[in-house]
């Protein structure tokens, strides 16, 4: 049987600065990255988001970033592989013990915004983000696109990663995603992007932005919650997965 | 035999800022209270004051304070139980982290300057405090005045505390120090802070600021790592609990 | 004839955190308070809402808050007077240099949430806060409530200080705000709120929550922008203050 | 006769760090470039720093920096224009107003590491920093290499720039700075240095790394504050300009 996780960033809300729609999303996800304080959040909305997802029966993952709050994690840092290491570090730990006082384990780490474009191309970055959670808890999966640094890093040293492949996202021949600026890079079609996402599960293929197939293998599809037509988007997304035959389960569960 | 542990506020450096002498003073320390990143500190500073306390064979503890880098956390804010409880439990998991990444188990947690002098007075910050150290370990050790609404709520939770007692301090007839300002607030003469140390150990009793001697009790012994003289200080102190045949051990080892 | 400012709280987004409506309210007001970067706001916010605010020829104010972004500057914090004037001074420059960048003059001041509350009962803050205007520029008018201690020091060190009411809030007797937890403290029907405010110009009058008419003096009404009824409460005050013949201007053009 | 500023970067402690010897460098400096809050320093420093300035009749600039304090504004950003510009105004209007509460004009602005270092390379940027400073107050002076895009710039757009050479860095041919790492990039004998600075005031000339002699123009000459033989270096510095007849004037006195 096919089994797919589905993953959402979420836990984005700053003090009095409300963002996402968590409460809406969440039901249809498996998996929740959860925002750390640094690009995003506060310890009083990492408290509440991990509890929203136990209620939901959702895996909690971190979210690190930069610790850049007003360009929320977006603006690209040029940090060394020590400091990235340990803000890495910083994050994870802070979140867990959330976790552990709602008698959870955390489910998996991936990198947000500029940290996660960064270290897809720079094996250093990427080193320093996978001896992070090696050094933290060495049972943690790595949510990655496979033809990341991040990927390869992680395989190299050992540690579990899960492939990660985006519903709204053109993909060009070499496995990497359109950018974002260029035409047709965003997927606006729910039932499009559901059929692309059930293909890449099902045939393990996808059709790049020129037209020809690629190969790709997904073990969790991102799913945005932000924006008006986020919530009919999900709500789609998961309705041609089950009609298709093909089970949500969080990460852990997948293997 | 007698035993006793000897703290110090360490790791209180940020990015290209220094401060104290934690490599020289760590070597007389059976525990250490490390920043956690608010008051002051950062990752990179906490990785490396982890390793140095790991190397120096001192326990680690967490010392989480207000986010409130340009007051060092030494300015009173009025937060909410639920805001301090999340920040606590921000700052215990942070640490607890580098901990782990170096094979060391996280020993206690003491408050740092105002949230430390706020919740020995204030019952609800107290028991935010302790409930947000029982939710992510309840094995930690809280360290705290056995006067203070800290010791009281940890009594009344079942959460371990080690009573703290200061080398450096005057001491009112009630058993709460004298005030910073008064005349005689501070002890700096290193033989006769350690006279009374010795004192409050072997016979759990010192000389109050009035001139009458009161009870008390004491598991550590703070010693403030910065100002010209720690280290004479430390050093002063340590030689006479040798001398007078007190074990110097960490809280975890105490019992 | 009788005249009026309005006055508004606005430029309270952050990086990618939007909050408030001030386009829409914008057109209602005749003054601006705009946040500089401590309590909200960022320097990309503060240009944009500066210009927007000239576009709608609306007079522009600093208004300055406690460092303390996590809790919108509402959370009370123990300050030096030294501190709280270096604060002051910070911010009214800041936000002075992006109305030199659009021509404009800075017209006036308003402290922000805990540090206007703290400051109207306490005169070392309130003096610290008028000494901090004066240093910048005399010529800046301060927007205080009539009972508070920061209106008291702004008449001893001579410094124009405009006379600010509210809306939708109710009086105690001694002309102090109701506070917000107590029964009635809101005033949430517009034209009700309308009404009061044209009593409070035409008559020096308000009803206070125990029913007993007290003497109030208005030169400025603020209004909230945020809130789902936010604009609909403003388009009503200001349609009743037009039919009652209330002209709207701003502080500098009121005397 | 021959005239030379001699600048150096000042007021970088913040809250309870302390840095840099302020009170020991400044009576050999002409103009002081005082950190704005962003990269180092916080409104009581700045206060106090341009008091020590004004007390020592140092002609005092904005030394705005990126906004990372925990990487003391060393670390690569990657920033829109209207982002620079943005953070520019804003850290020059806060400065400008502790001038005016000493009643001092602001004098210069000149960017400091990254932000300075990314901005001498890249005309985008370039542009925003002196736009940013003809906004705010077309009668400052910008400090910056000859070499660099930030003088092109201010060039094209009529703003006053002073060039700025370093007393302890070797030069490239092409007049830009040899790379910190280098052998030979820094000059650490005070009196070698000395007879550098004299030789490019009186013939213009300074030899590069390679042996060979180029071309340089000097208005204002850096001088590092920090490290431990910083004041001797000065010391060496002013005493040779004054043997060999040379002024030492702050940049507005300088034309």
């Amino acid at each position: 049987m096919y089994k797919i996780d589905l993953n959402c960033d979420l836990g984005e809300s700053f003090g009095n600065y409300k963002l996402g729609m968590d409460e809406a999303v969440l039901p249809f996800m498996s998996s929740a990255n959860v925002a750390c304080g640094f690009h995003a959040s506060d310890p009083v909305v990492m408290e509440k988001t991990v509890e929203l997802a136990a209620l939901n029966n959702v895996a909690v993952g971190a979210h690190p970033g930069f610790p850049d709050l007003q360009g929320f994690g977006r603006r690209n840092m040029v940090m060394t592989p020590a400091e990235i290491k340990a803000i890495t570090i910083y994050q994870i730990g802070a979140l867990q013990a959330f976790c552990k006082a709602k008698g959870l384990a955390l489910q998996h780490v991936k990198p947000h915004g500029a940290l996660y474009n960064m270290a897809a191309k720079d094996r250093k970055m990427a080193d320093a983000i996978v001896e992070a959670i090696l050094a933290v808890d060495p049972s943690l999966i790595m949510l990655a696109p496979v033809t990341s640094q991040m990927y390869a890093s992680a395989a190299d040293h050992g540690l579990s990663a899960a492939r990660e492949v985006f519903a709204d996202r053109a993909y060009e021949e070499d496995g990497s995603l359109v950018a974002r600026g260029k035409e047709g890079a965003m997927i606006t079609d729910a039932q499009v992007a559901a059929k692309r996402v059930v293909r890449m599960i099902k045939e393990g293929k996808v059709t790049a932005i020129t037209g020809k197939d690629i190969d790709i293998q997904a073990d969790s599809v991102c799913i945005h919650g932000d924006g008006p037509s986020a919530i009919a988007f999900a709500k789609t997304i998961t309705e041609v997965l089950h009609q298709e035959g093909i089970e949500i389960c969080c990460l852990a569960d997948l293997k």
